[in-house]
């Protein structure tokens, strides 16, 4: 029974607590980690809490304070400090002194003589001293001396003070005895990664196309020379989709036909010939010297490789005779080609990852990535991965990130809702989301509403693509150059991690009629790009990419606020640090053909001030300080100048 | 690794799940319970998936099949059947002969040959019979019948009209092979309760008021001789405050005071004398044989006994000199009194649950209720149970209720949310509730709405009671007659269970001035009542206790939704069985002094009806049959008539 009464203070509804504790909740080294639980107990004592969180690989737990927020809910935060897993758990007890306190003080105010409450005060502090054990030396001390001083004191008035003085209360606050500790009966997990896991700039392009000539197949070397130009844009991350040999059966030719030329190169995404499968390159890439020589030159550029993992296989792929059992074969002897409905993939096919094909190719596949990142690669865009196992991906990226802990994974996952959260919650470092298809006020409040507020939030971090080879989105196809701007904007403001996919800074548009495809795909053939194309949105990307870097606010994801603008074609934001001390705001025009125009509130009130207040501000566009008076101002974005506004508030300094 | 590759079929997000598990849902006899799970796989493939159920005392479990909900959502339902604890859990498996005939349909359809996937299928029929050795007999020949006519057609035709017959697809459904069969990995409890835990009608009086004469102490025959009065009512459980001796010392007088006369009888929570403690009766009240024949007397008028445990003590209770242990002494060897500020109870004294009083006292209080269950009682309302330890509650309970499944403990907690909903979920029946200070549309709306959509649903069980010895809501007090039918209507209409203190019939508001309290309150005084005083509402009471009874629309606390009415005067909702064949409709004049109308919505879309159809309907305060023709319709609402309307929907039944 003494185990039955244990738990006497209630700790429930902890949060972060993703699926009852059944996976970690994520972040990245340096951020805030907050825990909040309800904590109560019955009648009316006084209560403390903390959170407990130690390395999973060591014994020894660390103890945050809590702090009571409100309606029993209380509060602690941890910063992230070092990669890895970590435990976390909660205790909460009753405070016999803080309890004695609160009476005595009410009573004290009300008149009531208080001199038994002072006796039971005298012998709290004595039982303190006898029973716990666990006291430094600097407080039992101190607390010898509080004893001492209440013994010898003669004086009621004089002994109360002291029991209610700031150091009395800090003291025992400390040391005082935890009355019905009680646990969290769960201890639950928090896995730290780097900082590039939640804010990083994605730069992706077809390296084939990098010669600038659509006669010659890029090579590595033609992808270093295009580093300044990707490093100059301000990106983190330059990532390629399959740079493995393709095969020739099936292969696709222009705009996905199935009858290609003999010179046309074929998808990508066709892995695998004699030339090799995932863990080789294709021929006129390179070699892998060529290879090291580009994630070398791309490091020394700020840049980190990304590739593609991309489990189909082109029918040529040398697995198919080496396994055949990791396939799946019908009555006729062929392997049947992949579909996403509606589309169909003729030039690859799909391993079947159960039955024979358990657990040898999971540990092949395994085996790809840890080849990788021996090569020095050490983030993976994985397509595709809701069409295989979820319980391949967990133990396949935990196994890797056992090894190499700085591994990243982006799941390009454009599947149903719950699918793509349940992939960030089995391990997947990143995630594509809806972004590209919400264009809005609502359906972009609603989203990152949805991102940002509920329990996803712990484990899902979007990567905002504004296109991809796959996706050339409506919006885009009609919106002409102001589009662009409005899209960069949103992506490299709204998410921590955002990505652009080359051509999109030209504004390249260009659709298969009716469709959200690219015509003239890269994905089909050698392209040579134009980069100096007049309509180029390049000082857009440097300047935001550059703000991105400068200030702490877009560093985080789920710190955005959405505030008042009265005009549905203007969504309007802000982004701040906990302390305010790095707070932006940002407009955006939506429409990218019309002038808007809109009364807006400047958040006075986030900083306790009065709505006729006055604030500094700045322009982080053109970089000019100013001064707003009072909370409702107009703001006006022309789509053709510039469909966009960057403020930073400065509540302390004013302008003038 | 053949572990790690299980749960392919991701089963999440399951509802109910109370804490993680930590506690059971509740259900009543006869009670739908409905479970809903986000279940969903990998790829394209069908799933299926069931619930699981059993008696946590039985070894098989029975299934129940679940259906596709929306947006990956799957639901099951089970029928509570017997009172008892029960174990439930869901598994779920890609469905690979429903993959098949989904497939297939399409691309025959589209005019694709599948000369192939014939081949599939008969495969998968074949493989089905060779691998499934959990067949019946009768499935085990109609699945050899649907082979052998597949291997002997020769027409692809007809082969593929036989795979994708309705016959062929029901058969597979039940026996075709589970592939990668997931489990969800927690068995969760359900606990099933008798039918009055969840829906009945309370009625309160003092056994001691009941002389009809204010200088006589009432007796438990007095109370017998009163059973015909509350049995007219309709109400299903009789409740009195505590019944056993009372103390003298610090006894209480007329109106809270603390100079009682030498004939005050004193608080009734004051408990404990020479003459016993909670094992005994007040003397003056009667004796043991006498409460016998009530308990027995109360059953034939189809009333259940309800008790008060109230566990502080009188200081002159007898366990202060049998257990001084169990009491916490103050430095003068004194017993603090009870306060709940701002009340101070200077008659009373708490017994202390910890250190010296474990376990002993928790045994002896757990016996004390088991000694008024030997004496037929087997509803206990218990006094402030959120000021006495929640682990003394859990492990109290579930001792009793392993013993006696059918004790119903309802928990008197003006307490805070948190720590009400923990009440609930540690094992009380039902609940007091903020319903008596919720008195506006706006108010009434958000609370029902928490208390039937949030989690607390599965668990808390609120019991309306309209007004207690302890609290003369303000409302009650400017209202007059009007208020006491519109706060009486909205009680048995809006809750399963609901109560009434006797007095509220009568319209009996008299405060003490500025207090929610009663002026000359029972609590501390013997009163006689003129049960016939003109402004009685009897009427109401048996009208509504009535159609509670008669009316399966009104048995479930859930089912309840708001419809239109536009005036913020009135509320309007209906309370429907899950397949409406029970509808009804609810309007309240909450202004009790002036007459309000409105425009409001007659449901039809929940029948599927256009806007502009007749619909068939009963006034059940007149009796009377009508139709309304469209969805627009006006009513008005005069508090000196009848401040409310109760309508019943009959969309079969035309009137004329």
């Amino acid at each position: 029974m003494a185990q039955l009464a244990a738990n006497r203070v209630v700790i429930e509804a902890v949060s972060p607590e993703v699926d009852g504790g059944r996976f970690p909740a994520k972040a990245a080294i340096g951020d805030a980690f907050v825990v909040e639980a309800d904590i109560f107990s019955d009648g009316h004592d006084k209560i403390d809490a903390a959170l407990l969180i130690r390395r999973s690989d060591e014994a020894a737990w660390r103890e945050v304070p809590m702090a009571f927020v409100d309606n029993d809910r209380w509060r602690g935060v941890a910063v992230a400090e070092a990669t890895g897993r970590y435990v976390y758990t909660l205790i909460a007890w009753r405070d016999l002194f803080a309890s004695w306190r609160d009476e005595v003080s009410k009573k004290h105010a009300a008149g009531v003589p208080v001199a038994l409450e002072l006796k039971e005060g005298l012998e709290l502090v004595g039982r303190t001293l006898r029973e716990n054990d666990d006291i430094g030396d600097a407080d039992r001390t101190a607390l010898r001396s509080l004893l001492n001083k209440l013994e010898t004191t003669l004086e009621d008035g004089e002994r109360l003070a002291t029991l209610l003085s700031h150091d009395a209360g800090e003291l025992m606050k400390r040391i005082g005895i935890r009355a019905d500790l009680s646990r969290y009966a769960k201890e639950l997990e928090l896995l730290v990664e780097r900082k590039l896991a939640a804010f990083g700039a994605w730069y992706e392009l077809m390296p084939r196309s990098m010669s600038n000539d659509p006669q010659r197949h890029g090579t590595f070397d033609d992808v270093i020379a295009k580093l300044p130009y990707v490093r100059d844009l301000g990106f983190d991350v330059l990532y390629f989709p399959p740079i493995h040999p393709i095969g020739r059966t099936h292969r696709k030719g222009k705009n996905n036909s199935l009858t290609p030329g003999p010179d046309d190169p074929g998808s990508p995404y066709a892995i695998g010939s004699e030339d090799g499968g995932h863990d080789a390159i294709h021929p006129e890439l390179g070699t892998f010297d060529d290879f090291a020589r580009l994630v070398e030159a791309a490091r020394a550029h700020d840049l980190e490789v990304a590739l593609d993992f991309a489990i189909q296989c082109s029918p040529d792929h040398p697995w198919i005779k080496e396994h055949p059992e990791w396939f799946d074969w019908r009555p006729d002897g062929t392997i049947k080609f992949a579909e996403n409905p509606p589309k169909k993939y003729e030039d690859i096919v799909n391993v079947g990852f159960s039955r024979d094909a358990l657990p040898a190719l999971w540990y092949a596949l395994r085996d790809i990535v840890l080849f990788w990142v021996d090569k020095g690669v050490k983030i993976f865009r994985v397509d595709n991965p809701h069409t295989k196992p979820m319980p391949f991906w967990e133990w396949m990226i935990r196994d890797v990130q056992d090894r190499h802990p700085d591994v990243i994974f982006l799941a390009e996952a454009f599947t149903r809702p719950k699918r793509m959260k349940r992939l960030a919650k089995i391990g997947f470092t990143q995630s594509y989301s809806y972004f590209t298809w919400r264009n809005t006020k609502w359906d972009l409040t609603a989203y990152l509403n949805e991102l940002t507020t509920t329990e996803c939030r712990h484990t899902m971090r979007p990567n905002f693509f504004v296109n991809t080879p796959d996706i050339n989105p409506y919006y885009l196809q009609t919106s002409g150059r102001p589009g662009f701007r409005v899209r960069l904007m949103l992506a490299a403001t709204l998410a921590g991690n955002y990505g652009i996919y080359s051509g999109f800074e030209l504004c390249e548009a260009g659709p298969i009629p009716g469709k959200e495809e690219y015509l003239n795909s890269e994905k089909y053939e050698i392209k040579a790009w134009d980069w100096d194309r007049p309509e180029h949105i390049r000082p857009d990307i440097r300047l935001l990419n550059q703000l991105r870097k400068e200030h702490a606010a877009l560093q985080s994801f789920a710190n955005i606020t959405f505030y008042n603008a009265w005009n549905d074609n203007i969504l309007y934001y802000g982004k701040a640090t906990p302390a305010k001390d790095s707070f932006l705001l940002f407009a955006v025009n939506l429409d990218p053909h019309n002038i808007q125009e809109a009364h807006f509130e400047v958040p006075l009130w986030e900083f306790g001030l009065p709505d006729e207040a006055t604030i500094g501000a700045h322009d982080l566009v053109t970089d000019a300080p100013f001064e707003w008076h009072g909370k409702i101002q107009h703001m006006r974005l022309d789509p053709h100048d510039r469909p966009y506004a960057i403020w930073q508030l400065n509540p302390a300094g004013r302008t003038s």
